[in-house]
């Protein structure tokens, strides 16, 4: 790997980060059984919509090399591959254009089909990334310092990631001096992936509590914030990491341009506003623990959202492969 | 200790939980040695202004009960207690109570004189408490559920505290249903010490991330905001603990009303403004540690301001023992 990557295909095997070591351990796991796959999509040792559909497209690719050319034992595997994260779109999405291609060719033909086609979604969610940051350093003035949330980088897409791709070409350029990263409690994907990440490529990078952000906006050490998203409606509403929504309504007392980065796939135009998406509820644990260490009493009651709704007025602009899109908002 | 206390005398002794077991073990200390206390407030076992005041008078009246009428050795006792924490204004102004009064009066009477005036002092905080929750409790609809923020219970002051003090006379009443509170990353005042409380209290309490707060508000689930106060400006702007402003900007959004409870002594006339305040900056070890566990790279840069400055603006009302203080603001 020769910079900083998540994932990567060497041809015959899958190197992923084992991320839940991460900060305190960098562990390069290189394989080609889908089983360790499935495991590590499971364990979340990969993790990150696109991350997550490359890696079930290569297990497909891997579990086709060992089953002798016994499709119906393939496509059991699938169901189990696909089964890894019932809910991520974007691994039945890559499970099915596997399983679809298989349908017209015949045994011989089929690794190099399957292999094509898992290669191709790898390279263009590289490809997107890129394309997001070329388009997304158009809003970075000169020598500016960044606020971000969550994670949104190398390991979770198989390219320099969204919000953080547009980050780390800001650096590369210049543009960026500094990025400040919220904790993102209660799972802190900021305090572990993110500054973890800024760390890795010599990026300036700044921890901070969630409750810190409206002082470091006050002190005027924002120029502007950038992140990604979950889901996007129709209108702009935006489903995001919670913390997101607080992070736009202090932006916006500020005048702090407020940025959101994603792919064209995270733009849900059968979703009409934010009023249509259900926010995910999760576990209490996660709260009542930091790190697997008690924070509380053990019986506390806890309200735990996975992510909140930023309306689309708040958003400054989005950037995606696309383009920049600014209000108003309709996604179609 | 009839009730939830903090700080007990109980004539010859002073009683205290011991706060850095919290929330996993309750331990009552009680102590007729001042240099107890002394350490007790260096190692934030007592922590909080009033109570801070309340322990250095105690251990004032201790020092002199052992020192054979030796005034010169009781004024060099009463240096070391007044720099067990040299920030804390409550704890210079008790020594100084103590050290005055002593000034005018035979060495016989002296103990009988330092009792009043220590045992005073603690009393007229219980008082104030029970006061500004009086008064607080005019602003409580039926059937509410309050959000609050960090630790302004029993633990903080003589008393039954000044937020959190409202609030449980507010479910005394009936009129407060639940209270969530946030959980006040770094140091987790909320998680650790409030949601215990509550508990304790019986009072139906809920603990979420920082980061939750504006979902919290987005769902409709919050029907006022109280919280203390470190320092309140004469035009209303408040300093308390980082994440307060947080509150503020949400609840402006959602039209919440958002209070603030806090003693005469917490309204500083002498500053013009919240740009008057000088924030202070506290270790990067808070942010990069939760409860002495690593939760980011070792050596992390870290923004870690200890309160942010709330505009009077978006203060509803203050709360004190002296009435409800609505807009506009001028405190002298």
């Amino acid at each position: 790997m020769p910079e900083l990557r998540g994932l990567h295909w060497d041809g015959s095997a899958l190197h992923f980060i084992e991320q839940t070591l991460l900060p305190e351990q960098l562990e390069h796991v290189k394989t080609q059984d889908w089983r360790v796959l499935v495991d590590a999509i499971k364990r979340l040792a990969i993790r990150g919509a696109p991350a997550i559909g490359v890696a079930g497209a290569f297990a497909s690719l891997l579990a086709w090399r060992e089953v002798d050319k016994d499709r119906s034992k393939w496509l059991d595997i699938l169901d189990v591959i696909e089964d890894a994260r019932p809910t991520a779109v974007n691994l039945s999405y890559a499970v099915k254009l596997l399983r679809d291609a298989s349908q017209s060719i015949s045994d011989d033909a089929l690794d190099e089909l399957l292999t094509a086609k898992a290669e191709a979604l790898a390279i263009r969610d590289e490809e997107m990334c890129e394309e997001m940051a070329a388009h997304g350093l158009e809003l970075i003035p000169e020598d500016a310092s960044a606020l971000t949330h969550c994670n949104t980088g190398a390991l979770v897409t198989y390219g320099i990631g969204t919000a953080l791709g547009v980050l780390r070409r800001g650096h590369d350029t210049g543009k960026v001096k500094r990025v400040y990263a919220c904790e993102a409690r209660p799972l802190g994907q900021g305090s572990r992936l993110t500054i973890w990440e800024l760390d890795q490529l010599g990026i300036p990078g700044t921890l901070l509590s969630d409750s810190a952000a409206g002082r470091l906006m006050q002190e005027g050490l924002v120029d502007f914030v950038i992140l990604g998203a979950d889901r996007i409606a129709s209108n702009g509403d935006t489903a995001n990491k919670v913390g997101t929504f607080n992070l736009a309504v202090l932006a916006k007392r500020f005048g702090i341009p407020f940025y959101v980065a994603a792919p064209s796939t995270t733009f849900d135009p059968s979703t009409a506003s934010g009023d249509d998406i259900v926010v995910e509820m999760r576990a209490a644990d996660e709260v009542r623990n930091c790190r697997d260490r008690l924070v509380t009493i053990p019986h506390a009651e806890v309200y735990n959202p996975a992510f909140d709704i930023t309306p689309g007025e708040l958003v400054t602009a989005f950037v995606s492969e696309a383009g920049v899109h600014r209000p108003p908002y309709s996604f179609a």
